[in-house]
């Protein structure tokens, strides 16, 4: 299957991040509504052998830019996504490797976003992320504010 | 004048975690009350040339469990310090190097924290941190829960 253009145009974005291509993100999924991230446990590990607090939320708020930048991407709309805050729940040690996933979170709708770019220059959206142990269950959670200001 | 012992047995432990280590981070500074670290920018830029955010709020949990394992170590108390929740606002966008400073922000003293850790086992530290811009403006502020449990 030939790869998405999309995604290698994420990923082309991401790696030429120093700090990103620093944590050997590689994209494991998207289906237009959430989007999924890996890193290696080896680049994140802390003093206590499992994955750095720091790293899962670098990686929960690199997954949120990238779910929008998909969106914009995909309205054919040109804007620099910035993240505004967020908040982050660590519930349990992860000693495997890092996966994340982003999604939509707050009541504005990706339609909604879209036109607020379109018609005012700016837009923004709250986005959720997590990551999960092997198990499935989740070893902290996200919950951000990004913002999309439209290019001139 | 000699590195202070702490300082350089923090340093080797941030230096021992491998996302620290390519994060660059340097110990600026540390009083008693506030730790500050450095990092430099270019490992942090993102794809518009500023500090990425993940890379700041790495840097504040990372400067607020530096402070908090001084504190205990100090108190000759062995224990294992972890981010419980954060949350992040992120105010200007910052074009040089990453400088963070973490405090005490919350209403248990140090003193409160020390006696439930020999008392209980366990105590928690609600802890501030921010990235300045060079000028002293805030670029990125956080707060942090951070738990302590004693080793056996």
């Amino acid at each position: 299957m030939a790869p998405d253009p999309a995604l290698a145009w994420l990923d082309a974005h991401y790696q030429a991040m120093p700090p990103v291509a620093a944590m050997g993100v590689v994209i494991d999924g998207y289906d237009g509504e959430s989007l999924r991230l890996h890193a290696p446990l080896a680049r994140h590990v802390n003093d206590k052998g499992c994955a750095f607090g720091g790293s899962m939320a670098s990686l929960m708020t690199l997954a949120g830019w990238g779910l929008f930048t998909l969106r914009l991407r995909a309205a054919a709309l040109d804007a620099e996504v910035f993240v505004a805050d967020s908040s982050v729940k660590y519930r349990e040690p992860l000693y495997a490797d890092l996966v994340v996933e982003a999604w939509h979170a707050g009541d504005e709708t990706w339609d909604d976003a879209l036109d607020a770019l379109r018609t005012r220059g700016r837009a923004r959206m709250f986005l959720a992320a997590c990551v999960r142990l092997p198990d499935g269950t989740v070893a902290a959670e996200s919950r951000a504010r990004f913002v999309a200001l439209a290019r001139r």
